[in-house]
């Protein structure tokens, strides 16, 4: 981080996006979708009811372990029935509670202008997260490092389309455990303005990151209590187990009214039912469960339902994404969410190991699931490989352009007198071509979406360049839109605070590891 | 062929599908899907009227030429004003006329069993049609040839999942034009038992391919006129012109009960206007008027609505497919077909020159717009690259999977007492896992879907493997499948009958042609 890019003035930094001063390459506008039209419906209204209430029963039946004791303490207070430490939840109960869940609302980012709308109709997209490995230029796969982190994070804040940071994009284990948060959070606080993920890996953790969060918005503790600005994803460890710090975290976030994305992750055949019914069951109880914690922590706490229903292959056993029984269980997770008038999360995602034809069906089939599923909060939006044990940073372009197409398709069609274009239509009359007439002169530049990658070029054209495939112009872009990164400023205050806060808590060792 | 395929009692044919006998991979059995899902509406009821006006007016003001004097009188009598070839329609006598178009038919193969649905919630999916170039498994593009042909005809009779043969899958230039039907039509006959696609480039070659459908199936003329069993795409020549020899294919078809699959082929900003509004109303105007046509030919005819709007590249003209801009309007075409209550035609295509991640995404989006915008009648769904410039043996084989993906993703969801499993998730527990119960033990073999292309191996093995990307598996399948291929039995008469006929057609010149 230079000094430049330091200011007293926070508010210049909404000049960067638009204005000439950018190095960034043109694209749309930063703007979250809207979905204008109406969700797919895989089920039937009644076979919705039917997976709600066999939901309702497994909680009933057989419950749920909840391994910490202070957060059953809070289940067994509202009533739900401990043995050891099995929670049965009562029907009653779980639907009364979550009744405050809120329908919609804010994630405030330190740059207001990606301040994000989270539920109703709007969308937002999100960054690959934690995967282990990662694939740069080089074409080899290795461990995440700091490094390639910080790449991926300049891929986060120079694209548009990519509203938030899903977590890490890549672990980064070159940084001591007990000190990763910090660093990252620091990294991610200045290296983007954009809303980012807390790993709930214990209360300390949580603690930390909201405070570097708060810091950054250089807001009182009452205003970020009051505008959610911050997420963590809360997986439960199916089947129908939520451990230790995940507990913890819906504790240390809802009890600050930040926001918890509870996702069950539940492969069929595997971790849940085989059947996508008894799949989708058993996600709706876990997340039923989840979201009903959140609102005993803290009526009326921001939570997303998120849904993670996926097969494997019964052969080896390996997860697969993308694929048919994905993109129905996507679409079903939609449906339930909105059930229960929840935002929804969803993921673009794929289980290929290059960048190739399989890699962009299986992204696009998910992104079919999650779009027509009516999803409000997309996790794994850009660069997720081979079932998240990889992330790239040119499947990271090749889906921030897929992402951009989705954009586009959600923008409705214009129907209005001058889009119908009944003069132009008689100015040109039978047999004759459009591209001369004013109607056209008028609308060419912006009149179609123009997507980063596809080579439009006739065949010979194209052979004479070299015959490239997409992997090849994703490369090319890949570099320049790296290249393009400039750090957002930051305001002055801000940015020492945060210097001070993470270096105390570095001297401080961070959080106690065993190793 | 071979004598053992000529069988004199036809019915044998139906095993050749489903017995042991077969070379034939595994693969889910020939069924057309059905779309139990609400097709996505991109545009308001109020909004496709706006269209529907729109196009009416289009049809009154300005008209359409129709290059044929038969054709012009009898718009003539049913009271269309005609000024030298200029055809305008009352709005009155379109919305008349089209009322006896059928909702849903039958399109009868010669083997019954591949007799096909057309309309209501049934698809189809068919084989890429009419392009000029062919790229098999030396690379090389080159102008197709009958070899190449025959070859995309045995992938299309392999595939279950194909239904039709869309045309002809690349056009054989070795064949001279004045019998290329004859024998194109022969081989589709006799290498296939699916239904195929008539060109309408003359009346006598659409009364040499009604004659040999007749042939091949062994029925009476009547009989013919009774069951639609062959088809005919007729593209107007937009802007808002139908040339002679697709007139004289509406006449040649319609006054025998075939099926028209009326396709404006209105690319915004070159034949239509650069608003996707505009093109829509145009691409309806010349639907309607087609349609009218064949209803005035033959009240009760079976016509289909195409749609084929698409944007090109404004920079440089070039067509692009698979774009948000061709997504929604096949949506928006799905909408006005349901609208006049016709089955919808729609394709899978793309612009890519390679079989790489651009081919890819943009066929799945096509598909996206197809499928959600509730498609009967699916041209180009195996082997179209290059905006319909080459067919590849790979590309069928891909598009191929991603039908079978799409397929599957067809199939609702099973909601029952069985699937939702209340007693298997009882039976596993919190913590536990799936693989074992007798519930998945009872279900794995068939619970998903089977993708044959996706390489879902870890890392490490896959490279151990080679590192292959779908294009080595897509090699290597389109081998297998090619080489599976088993010749159709066919009745030893029709055979015989076919044969005689197209030896006199051949003797006699075939069609005569100026070149």
């Amino acid at each position: 981080m230079t000094t430049e890019n330091i200011e007293p003035n926070r508010r210049r930094g909404r000049a960067r996006t638009s204005g000439s001063e950018t190095k960034l390459p043109e694209q749309r506008p930063f703007k979250q979708p809207r979905m204008k039209y109406a969700p797919t419906k895989v089920l039937s209204d009644d076979e919705i009811e039917s997976i709600h209430l066999a939901s309702l029963r497994i909680l009933s039946d057989y419950g749920m372990d909840f391994l910490d004791g202070d957060a059953r303490d809070l289940l067994q207070k509202a009533g739900a029935k401990i043995t050891d430490n099995r929670v049965r939840f009562d029907p009653e109960m779980v639907l009364e509670t979550i009744k405050t869940c809120p329908s919609e609302f804010k994630l405030h980012s330190r740059n207001p202008d990606h301040t994000l709308n989270i539920g109703g109709d709007w969308m937002a997209f999100g960054s690959v997260g934690s995967t282990p490995n990662f694939i740069g230029f080089d074409g080899i796969r290795h461990p995440g490092t700091r490094k390639d982190y910080q790449d991926l994070l300049k891929l986060t804040q120079v694209f548009n389309v990519i509203h938030f940071l899903g977590g890490y994009p890549v672990e980064p284990i070159d940084l001591h455990a007990s000190i990763r948060h910090i660093e990252t959070s620091f990294d991610a606080l200045t290296m983007t303005d954009k809303i980012f993920h807390c790993y709930s890996l214990g209360r300390q953790r949580n603690q930390d990151v909201l405070e570097m969060t708060r810091i950054a918005r250089q807001v009182s503790h009452e205003t970020l209590e009051n505008e959610p600005s911050v997420f963590s994803v809360i997986n439960s460890s199916s089947p129908l187990r939520l451990d230790t710090p995940m507990l913890q975290g819906i504790m240390e976030f809802s009890s600050r009214n930040q926001l918890i994305v509870m996702t069950p992750f539940t492969l069929a055949g595997a971790m849940a039912p085989i059947t996508l019914a008894g799949a989708l069951s058993q996600q709706n109880a876990e997340a039923l469960a989840g979201m009903t914690f959140t609102q005993l922590v803290r009526p009326g706490a921001p939570v997303a339902y998120g849904g993670f229903t996926s097969n494997v292959d019964m052969q080896s056993g390996a997860p697969a994404f993308g694929t048919p029984e994905y993109m129905r269980t996507a679409m079903a997770g939609g449906q339930l969410a909105r059930r229960y008038k929840v935002p929804y999360r969803s993921s673009n995602v794929c289980a290929a190991n290059a960048l190739d034809a399989q890699a962009a069906y299986e992204s696009v089939f998910s992104l079919w699931g999650a779009i027509q599923g009516g999803v409000n909060f997309l996790m794994h939006g850009a660069g997720w490989m081979e079932g998240g044990l990889h992330s790239s940073l040119e499947k990271f372009v090749l889906d921030a352009d897929l992402l951009g197409m989705v954009s586009a398709y959600l923008d409705p069609i214009v129907v209005d007198k001058a889009t119908l274009a009944h003069e132009a239509i008689g100015e040109v009359g039978p047999g004759g071509h459009y591209f001369g007439v004013q109607h056209t002169q008028d609308r060419f530049r912006d009149a179609f979406h123009k997507p980063m990658i596809s080579d439009w070029r006739n065949y010979e054209s194209w052979q004479e360049g070299g015959s490239p495939t997409a992997v090849t112009k994703t490369t090319e872009l890949a570099h320049k839109w790296l290249d393009s990164y400039e750090t957002p400023t930051i305001d002055a205050a801000a940015l020492e605070e945060l210097q001070e806060f993470r270096a105390r808590r570095l001297a401080e060792g961070g959080v106690a590891t065993d190793y």
